[in-house]
């Protein structure tokens, strides 16, 4: 049995994506040390010949084997080709297909579990498409709501999750994701706030921040102007800031949404006011974080017994499969990982 | 009578914020050819005094009047200091006043009066309190619905008009403003998304863009994604892009909001893809344009019979009158409003 800590794991994705090409790369750049694949051999395989590289695959029997140098170590989940009624290799690239989104969710399932039993020590995932994991027939819209369910508790409750993106700048917590602005209108609560600054709060102390400071995003115009503009934040968002504070939280605001992302901003000679923004919607939060490119942004679930990153961007069904795909966001989702798989 | 083009016309703004002040300093750094301040002579005294500046005021009969150089041109509308009921320069700075409030909308009504007469080729607005315009009676939360009112059509109606917020990299029109999230769900109708594509498309050829690229945002998470997430891009918003570009129009989107803005700014090396977004929320359109600083924001609304920018902070009661404010985007205001009022 190898001393060496538990290695990263990485999905491959969807097959039909750019996921396993990334991962390819980005291994390459960012994971030689300690990642490897979770994917299909003959996928993974083929996205080394499309990138014109002669590197081997190595097949892992397990995921912490230890993995011969100048090869690609590559897990393939037992079960997996045998499952899919089809060489998954022969789906075409660039379009949705049932085969893909369900070889792309028993990956994280097997990666998960994997971390579950102390094997890995931390989860990257390439990207998957929901229209595939929807074709496949698997009722999760996407990665956080499927490792949600992979981390139900043994009575059967969903542990809470955030969604946290974040680059080299800024760092934003969702408290609603996928869902309509309308219904994140009805979605928004004190008890969601506070539970979603308590879970941005012990994140960070876990990333090695002591004292994190949080800026409450408003909901509204001007943060409501007072209730000119709406109510939820004198109703719903001030009681949860003012609750979280009670507890020892430095939570501050709700603040107008339109200026709190350039405060929190940490650049050259900009120091941020704020280690994290909690953001009410999906495209308050990403808006800001996405805004100077989708290059450098990681995901990371927040709330989950689990660490586990991914790439800030989709499967770029448009340029699968032709080595255009750029690593970059891939590569630092790894370097997230390993920093926060550490502790 | 001179023969130089007619000026443009900086409104002082609330006179205890920081108005006066930037009023001071952007005009000594972008205005001094052609600009003249319309307020009050004792504040705008003040204000030069505060800025340590030795350079006298004259005090204008006329907004047109040929100014008198190293000399800082204030046209004081007739009335404005008798109207008040007391000095305007008592008022202490930093806090909500009535006269105040009174003062600053005398003075932008003023100055539209003189832009319809054709004495004055464009209006730069400094800010002003909404609570200050409260106290004094004005019934209008803000410029953009007090210029509306001054411009109303012989039969009463209104002149639609959008706020569009820009600096060098971005250009943001707005489809609602300065109501609720909840509120401005409701107002986003078909006939409102078209009407700000034709009104931001005319503003665009007016600004010197022969072919003007207009990018819609959507509303909702990945702009509905295909009705998942809400109906309104399907309902409301592809309607009013088809209908645009029946009219002729270079419409497209609705795009995912969070990545619409990124593919739309203009950087070195990175040039834009559109010329323009239209945003269907406040907070939407102005997180991405204030994100890198609002230094550089203007102002500009779209849709009037008039030239009007502002720039895009408010009146910083915090700290008026020590002199720290900064002016840069009252000087990004006054370029834009020569550079639009020249056609």
């Amino acid at each position: 049995m190898s001393r060496d800590p538990a290695p990263l794991l990485l999905t491959m994705g969807d097959a039909c994506g750019i996921g396993p090409e990334i991962c390819v790369a980005a291994w390459l750049r960012e994971g030689r040390g300690d990642a490897r694949v979770v994917g299909d051999v003959e996928v993974m395989r083929r996205a080394l010949r499309l990138l014109g590289l002669a590197l081997p695959v190595a097949r892992l029997e397990r995921a912490d084997e230890a993995a011969p140098p100048d090869c690609l170590p590559v897990w393939e989940p037992p079960g997996l080709a045998e499952g899919l009624g089809g060489r998954l290799v022969n789906e075409p690239l660039g379009q949705v297909s049932a085969r893909a989104g369900a070889a792309a969710a028993r990956c994280i399932e097997a990666a998960v579990r994997e971390q579950q039993a102390g094997r890995s020590r931390a989860l990257v995932t390439a990207p998957i498409h929901k229209e595939a994991l929807h074709a496949a027939g698997i009722a999760h819209p996407g990665h956080t709501e499927m490792l949600q369910a992979l981390c139900a508790l043994p009575d059967g409750r969903l542990p809470p999750v955030r969604m946290m993106l974040a680059n080299e700048e800024l760092r934003v917590v969702l408290v609603t994701i996928h869902v309509s602005l309308r219904r994140a209108l009805d979605l928004i609560s004190t008890d969601g706030v506070l539970e979603t600054l308590r879970i941005t709060d012990a994140a960070l102390r876990r990333f090695g921040i002591a004292a994190p400071r949080i800026a409450v995003a408003g909901l509204n115009p001007h943060a409501g102007e007072g209730g000119l503009f709406g109510d939820e934040e004198l109703l719903q968002i001030a009681p949860a800031v003012a609750r979280a504070r009670a507890e020892g939280l430095d939570a501050r605001g709700p603040f107008a949404p339109d200026t709190v992302f350039m405060r929190a901003r940490h650049a050259p000679g900009h120091p941020g006011e704020f280690d994290a923004v909690v953001a009410m919607t999906h495209d308050h939060g990403l808006i800001p974080v996405k805004y100077l490119g989708v290059e450098q942004g990681v995901n990371v679930t927040l709330g989950l017994p689990l660490v586990r990153t991914s790439p800030d961007h989709g499967t770029a069904f448009d340029i699968a499969g032709r080595g255009l795909a750029d690593p970059s966001s891939m590569c630092a989702a790894i370097a997230m990982a390993r920093r926060l798989g550490a502790g």
